[in-house]
């Protein structure tokens, strides 16, 4: 998508100084600019960038007086950084509201209902008694099985799977090749050592506003559901198994799995490649760090959690320097003990 | 897919007490029950749920005396536990075997067999000199490559991606995204500081009642196969590296991974996050907890191993605990020290 | 794909000795021979094998002189693993280039140039103002979206998913169902508890050479590019976020991840299942062992890191011993204690 600069500073309320007619395709920090870009400045530690940058223009606050000549076009604007945001959402809410229509070939299948301005990319499957809002958008390659629902606004990446009986709900963004509603891991051991499958008839219930990243996996429950609460936000990779809740606005770094029936609260910050184990609850609020592993049920809230098994991140470190110090002891032992040998020594004579 | 209540009670040789034209299409626990539910009631302890459930039928022992009146329909049997896992089994049952038939477009090479009673879905993708079993079933999006073998009434879920000369046994479930057969992890360091590609030539051997999750991936062998054996069971996002073999009916929970060469025995319990190194020889019945790290080979059948390294159990919960026991030891040291040097000073007095 | 023994021999310079028709479609270890494949002996202490291999030819150097009659004919070479690894580069080299044309259905938007030679397999879908380069092959359900370049000779394998404005160079090979150029993880939070989605607008650069394995995942950049540098090999389920950039030559295994805005240098050997920190730059030639977490940059060239958090791998393993010592420091304690108590006694006294 291309933009003219002056189209940029209608859209920013902006004056610009330079060409106008210049045509914009990109952003870039302005130490990295390329022609095509929009760069912006708003800490004067970066102004000397400004006179060298290779960006077509940049967005400047209205106070900026130059000391050199600068060769890119300027957009004079209240707050350089806020609008520079402005302009990035701007760009992609267009972006992703070009692609509308039905390409071909793609698969629906019976009674499957789908609302006005979605798209439909080629070779997508939806089956049977599925009903897609509005602007949804299902890009190719996907796979959709039988009786979901999906909200307004929602999309759906490309290769993404979503097994029959899923609901998700509006403004979710779910990116390439995530699996939705696979089978939970469920077996039942029997007397001669093999395993019997123990059905998962539940499903996956995914509320507004949820963004899962490439790659992760979210198994359906055994029963009931298995629930990702509003503004739940995961990265890659990421396993959630069966039955696990997943509450409000909670974040999930990539690489990170939960384990089945556990419940996760409210505002927790889950960093990458953490464990955590099955039916345990876990406080609103609760912090774990990079790499733990989450044996036990966390009642406070708040807590700050790390390492493997994760004890609070005061006492995690404690132990950890513990460990350091092992070294220093012995030394200290050892001098204890050549003089109470000295002292033996002088007692004995 | 939908029952009536007396159809039901015909397949579990059960007695009705109420509506018996009322129809199923889910099961739920008795206190999350929702219309058009079954649910079921074994033990006392649930009994209050049947008053106020929102089920539509119950499953209930003979010996079942309500106390108050019941809204949703009874259905007696010997043992509710039981029949309701059989009816959970014939429903699942039932509902694959939905799907048979050929959906458009896919596609099929040359000289690949496909069995009776099959569904190939569409853009599901099947090489060349392939034998697909009977009553198999391909999903959409799927991809198999040339010489591929799949045994009767496997399941290969959406996005399961296949590469040549891969065996897979019969009843095997593939979910969705799972890719097997990749290029094994080889490269030759050169003189220059590049790294020369190894050929993989080998495959992929997967026998009968297999179940592999999704998102999962099996690398091929460098020469020779990658196998895994009968009954075993591999949830999501497990990464087997080439020459791998894991025996029979073991089980690997989520994001484990084992490097190349490894040998896996029988009956192993690998839980979530466990990394097992390349070349090594694990015994029978080994048990690896969540987060391990295995380094070296496992000669004695049964030991239940923990940590990074992992070791055996209890010594690493003791190794665990003696880290914790370092302030108090300092305490004492530090104590011992203070006597020491007033005895000292007692002694140069 | 197959040769006869005669085609082998003419193809490496060697001389036969019997059935110079016989047909070999594949290759196997001397000892795991099968009839159809060929084997090679170059180390004498696997000289038995070849009296019983089931293998059909096997390549011997020069030298050999059987002690016992071999019923696999035999090609003698100057060097029977040389001539080994040769035949196997042109066996896959062969079968890689069987591939070209189009097959139906296939998706390629406008403005998307393909170069000669190429494959595109069914289902493969291309987007908009794409470049494919010559004797590229993209493999059956395939998305690549706009403005994607792609040089000669590329692998791009089925269920690949590449985002807009993604640069792949030459000699790149992408394995099943890796997804390339999706949004990196970026929310801002805001008071009220939710987060807001920042835009992700630049993309993922991946120089020549490169090899990433399935069900990987590396994101684009939030401006500018995440690079992957020239001779990079990852592996599977390898997460990249956004901003990094992975050096020369560098070395990934399975499950490891990079978080956003690192900077890994040139000829780096890191694990499977490592944990990388964002914000933070590690130094050419250092490796990081299996499961390690880093979490500080690396200045010095050449380190060999383990641990998590990890550290010199010398001062690993001697904290590793140090908690071992614990219970013996703790009997050495005691047993001052226990004298200290005699001699406090005997002083008193």
């Amino acid at each position: 998508m291309k933009f003219t600069v002056s189209e940029i500073a209608q859209m920013l309320d902006g004056t610009i100084v330079g060409d106008e007619k210049i045509t914009i395709n990109s952003a870039a920090k302005i130490e990295e600019g390329r022609p095509g870009c929009i760069s912006f400045l708003a800490n004067s530690k970066y102004e000397p960038f400004i006179y060298t940058t290779q960006s077509s223009a940049v967005i400047v606050n209205h106070d900026f007086a130059p000391k050199k000549e600068i060769a890119a076009t300027l957009i004079y604007v209240n707050n350089a950084y806020t609008a520079f945001t402005i302009l990035l959402e701007e760009y992609q809410k267009r972006l992703s509201n070009e692609k509308t229509g039905v390409e071909q070939p793609s698969f629906i299948g019976e009674n499957s209902q789908v609302g006005q301005h979605c798209y439909r990319g080629a070779f997508s499957y939806i089956g049977k008694n599925c009903s897609i809002g509005e602007s949804v958008k299902i890009y190719p390659n996907t796979y959709l099985g039988d009786n979901i629902t999906i909200g307004d606004y929602s999309v759906i990446h490309p290769g993404v799977r979503i097994y029959d009986n899923t609901v998700i709900g509006k403004n979710c963004t779910i990116f390439a090749n995530t699996v939705i509603g696979g089978d939970g891991f469920g077996f039942a051991p029997q007397a001669d050592g093999t395993y019997k499958t123990i059905p998962q008839l539940g499903n996956v219930v995914i509320e507004d506003d949820v963004s899962i990243g490439s790659n992760s996996t979210i198994d359906c429950a055994t029963m009931g559901s298995t629930i990702i609460r509003k503004g739940v936000k995961i990265d890659n990779l990421v396993q959630i198994a069966h039955n696990v809740e997943i509450g409000k606005n909670t974040v999930i770094a990539a690489q990170s799995g939960v384990s089945g029936s556990t419940t996760v609260g409210e505002q927790c910050i889950i960093a990458g490649q953490v464990g955590i184990t099955g039916h345990i609850t876990i406080a609103n609020n609760t912090k774990i760090g990079a790499q733990s592993g989450l044996g036990k049920s966390i009642k406070k809230e708040g807590l700050s959690l790390s390492g493997s098994p994760a004890r609070d991140l005061t006492e995690h470190l404690r132990s950890m320097a513990l460990v350091r110090r092992v070294p220093a002891i012995e030394e200290r032992l050892k001098d204890l003990e050549s003089k109470r040998e000295i002292s033996d020594f002088q007692e004995e004579n």
